[in-house]
């Protein structure tokens, strides 16, 4: 007899990421393209032993660091084997089948992934034509059938941002409907502001942070979750007994104990995105400049085309897009100036 | 208004292990005390630069070392977050609400809370007052509700085999009400058997690995799910994008590229629990020598009592049970000679 498979997943079409970038300079999936200052790498590594390796992970003490980082306490903060993770956790925990999760068109692809592989149906609120968010829109797509609405911000791939008087109408009808908010903050630092003090003053939001981007970590994968104590409990929950490793544990204590680094990464990518959006722009671009760590720009070939040569004939990774409100752009990630001049210099010569 | 929460997941009582265990002499968990060599840790650290840090893994490359290293293809083989994650895939997959999962009792701990947490009919046959399993209690056990029947062989922490006749009675019966059958080879190089060959000629069966046990590298979360194409490609479609870390795959992968690290780790440990088991039957101990790295005997005095002692007198730790047909046990963890040494010193001088 055939045996039973949840039709969801069986149904489920993935696309999983390429492999094999590690040739490459990597401009696709908004990483640093050159990561952590070597000497701070060495010096953490250093401290990896035998018995590190055998000894299963324990998250408290990064917890209790990171909670005190950030000004909250550790009721308030849950870690995850990335925010890939800290998504599946909350939509598992605050989502239910055939209802409905309300985010905006494009955004992160988890969202719609996680809301496929679960059965819950998808609201998503297209950008406008000038590649602006309609609040009101996202308003009237919250109703009782709204388990879930989950905004990035800065948003990915536009990379705009919502003000907070948005989040206040956002969450309060969240709040109206029964509805769980989650406030995807995966580019903070990069831009810095944040709704974390707004987040905590609500039960039913939290917010997402990620030491994927800004903290150079996607390799070690680790995601945290913060919000009031009961939300938290209530995801804390649904987690895996063992989740994240203990080498995300061990670099992201380290940062921590190292602020003046993350002080250093935010300079280092900021002079780099500028430098990179005058360049642009002193060559005619028309560039769409994020908050976060990426550039939005129109090529004068067209994108796939661009991207192929860049591939092809200088190893060099862009971001395309389908949606076809992005069709005519490529995105780029940010890093240091050195890192965008051999982007710059690739891309100069092959989009003529 | 009130948020929605998944009730199986508001509703679960989850007890996470205890926090700062690095301090103690370790035979609580069935980790290895020691860990892998330490030129070999040293070598692949090495390894580790700010560009590792920084980009997003990627899993095939030791997928496909992984593959030949147990003389299978690619596309029978995926990779998870630790077994835990592989247990969790395997049940949102494959289980349904309100159905049963069958299992023996006392098993591995994770099943019966991803039952819980995922609404799932927990239905557990328990070990007979001798400690041996009557595998036509399973079988009766397996109707047309059952979604998935899971045993660990050897099994923790009562140490038992399955024979190949057991193997085929149970799978049969499993495929004949449409169930997946899971057989977690947490285990396996302390124990050599293996069902692979098996259940790669079943459509309705899996296998699970860990590299945290004998590989010894707890720390890292690496499970491995082996099966035909077809409920591998099942399995992956419910994965996350970015789920084993880098670390995990990159130790994994170098000691792929030196089994004589195995067969060294195998020889140590079997050293050690030999000696182990001599001097406790020595002593006049009553012991249950499991088939995996870990040993069940009857303590004197009371095995709380005795592990009480032992970590706050000899900073070591241990593992008890509250299964009635295990409280008169203790479980502990073997290791190379020397880390049982220090365990037996500690031990006969408490349990007196």
């Amino acid at each position: 007899m055939q045996y039973y498979v949840n039709e969801s997943i069986k149904n489920a079409t993935r696309i999983f990421p390429r492999q094999g970038r590690g040739g490459y300079h990597r401009y696709d999936l908004n990483e640093n393209p050159e990561g952590l200052p070597k000497a701070f790498v060495d010096s953490v590594v250093r401290e990896i032993t035998p018995e590190f390796l055998a000894t299963y992970p324990e998250p408290d003490r990064f917890l209790f660091k990171y909670a005190k980082f950030i000004g909250v306490k550790r009721e308030n903060v849950m870690a995850t084997n990335g925010s890939d993770m800290a998504i599946r956790y909350l939509m598992e925990t605050f989502g239910e089948r055939g209802k409905d999760v309300v985010t905006v068109s494009p955004s992160f692809e988890m969202y719609w992934v996680n809301c496929m592989l679960l059965g819950y149906r998808h609201v998503s609120i297209s950008y406008e034509p000038d590649l602006t968010i309609d609040i009101d829109k996202i308003l009237a797509a919250i109703t009782e059938n709204t388990r879930i609405v989950a905004l990035v911000n800065p948003n990915n791939p536009v990379g705009n941002v919502y003000a907070e008087s948005d989040f206040n109408r956002i969450a309060d009808k969240a709040e109206s409907v029964g509805a769980v908010l989650i406030i995807d903050e995966a580019y903070h630092y990069f831009y810095s502001e944040t709704f974390l003090s707004n987040v905590l003053k609500r039960p039913n939001a939290v917010i997402l942070r990620t030491f994927s981007k800004l903290m150079s970590l996607a390799a070690c994968r680790l995601g945290v979750i913060i919000g009031n104590p009961e939300i938290i409990h209530y995801v804390n929950n649904s987690r895996l007994t063992f989740d994240v490793n203990s080498f995300a544990l061990l670099f992201a204590e380290k940062i921590l104990d190292h602020p003046e680094l993350i002080h250093t990464l935010i300079a280092i990518e900021k002079a780099g995105k500028e430098h990179a959006l005058a360049e642009l722009r002193a060559h005619g671009y028309e560039c769409c400049s994020s908050m976060a760590n990426f550039i939005l720009l129109k090529t004068k070939n067209p994108p796939m085309q661009v991207a192929e040569r860049l591939e092809k004939e200088k190893k060099i990774l862009v971001h395309t897009f389908k949606n076809e409100l992005l069709v005519d752009y490529l995105r780029i990630s940010t890093g240091s100036k050195e890192a965008m001049e051999t982007f710059l210099r690739a891309f100069f010569e092959i989009d003529v």
